[in-house]
């Protein structure tokens, strides 16, 4: 089974991260489309664009199943990625709101993730469809200062403490019972703790490449067995960048990265 | 007179504001390619690939003369720039360079900007040519404080503080004896009260947006008569969050926008 990853960036290695995890005898492809990220700031055609053109590329490579681990092209592009290809499109939007069904007792859920991700509302309305309330946060200052490296650092906590104070506030407004928290972003989850730290105890934490990771395996009836994943990774800019910060995310060395030009490609 | 103004965002709204009232007779067209936003991130042989097509779309539709009011573009795309038009083609690099000229005594100049900007040296390359020394400090976080509004906030202080002694340190290591600190980012001009807050009295704040204008003013002999200029504003993205971002940069109502596709040009 090769399984095709695409996030606009880095980020989604945390997916792919879970998913050696998860299914260590699969092989993997991974793509970022790093010279046109970050799509969280961008519309959604262009966003559609981008996506179905990366995922084709994926298929082309010989994926046979796609985890489109980006939320933001998961909230926005879903329908057009499956349109551009003929295997099967798991997002992370909806694993996430999976999570979150099998989570909540009070069916109120939060969350977090880009501003792109917020305006589509995607949560909202994948929460919806599974009978729950949601209320969306944008929260656009977590991913530069996790690729700032400020991990462990009191500016992060004061930010995670404004961001969730004004979560709760929402919240109380509306009247919503929350006992679950999707951290909607894939960078998030090098956050865990701090955000854990942030909130309330009772609310469950719910981390999308984990239950991403999870649900891949259950859909292919794969998992825990086997000898470690070839893995090949594509960046449509720098491999040398991709190389350092796409370790920070893997956590572990990427040795090799390979150079594609979608655009050139798109063109052909 | 046609001035274009390009930028891969917002940011270069702060120098155009900045010709509006050195140069009120002209009429300006501005570009920002939201649509590939941000430049700081990408590599150099993206950026001059995007920024070629950027000056050749307001080339085509006009302009007699190119600012390039963003750094990263500036900084490693503007040799490709000059080979794509036959305007006059100035950047933000040299003309803060040069204005980091007129005022250190000491010859010694410190500059703030994004990860590619300060990755590229450009600046330390123009000071030098002009006989001074300079170190350079990438502050990835300010963008994105900017941009969630957090101008006057005990957070972006508490970052501008973190950002400053880190900066003062690496001086005090080299021996540099710095009297100048020029903001290298089109964004930060929003936040030079509180940069200037954050560093000594003695050190003299260069605004990259209006030593460009003065510069521009100077070359083409123009300023300060006539009546307000007609602009057009031109995205590649979102033309909606274009006005409604873009007004805070610009400080004053943007009333239309108009989207291109750089790309299907490119194609044609």
């Amino acid at each position: 089974m090769k399984i095709g990853v695409f996030d606009s960036g880095f980020g989604g290695l945390t997916v792919l991260r879970a998913l050696f995890e998860r299914i260590p005898q699969a092989d993997y492809l991974y793509l970022g489309d790093t010279a046109r990220l970050p799509y969280g700031a961008k519309s959604r055609d262009t966003v559609a664009r981008y996506a179905a053109s990366s995922a084709r590329f994926l298929a082309a490579e010989g994926a046979e199943f796609l985890v489109i681990a980006c939320n933001t092209a998961s909230a926005l592009a879903l329908d057009a990625i499956r349109s551009a290809v003929t295997v099967p499109v798991l997002g992370v939007v909806e694993t996430g709101a999976n999570a979150a069904d099998r989570s909540s007792t009070s069916r109120d859920v939060m969350v977090i993730a880009t501003a792109a991700t917020v305006e589509s509302h995607a949560y909202t309305a994948a929460c919806a469809e599974r009978g729950m309330r949601a209320i969306e946060k944008a929260c656009p200052l977590l991913v530069p200062l996790v690729e700032e490296g400020w991990i462990e650092h009191p500016v992060t906590a004061d930010v995670l403490r404004i961001y969730m104070a004004e979560l709760m506030e929402v919240a109380r407004g509306v009247g919503l019972n929350a006992d679950t928290l999707v951290l909607g972003c894939t960078h998030y989850p090098l956050l865990r703790r701090q955000i854990e730290a942030a909130v309330p105890e009772s609310l469950r934490v719910i981390d999308s490449a984990e239950v991403t990771a999870d649900e891949v395996a259950r859909r292919l009836r794969l998992g825990g067995q086997g000898s470690s994943a070839k893995t090949r990774f594509f960046a449509t800019d720098s491999v040398a960048k991709f190389r350092v910060l796409g370790g920070r995310f893997l956590g572990r060395a990427i040795a090799d990265v390979e150079l594609v030009d979608l655009e050139a490609g798109n063109r052909q």
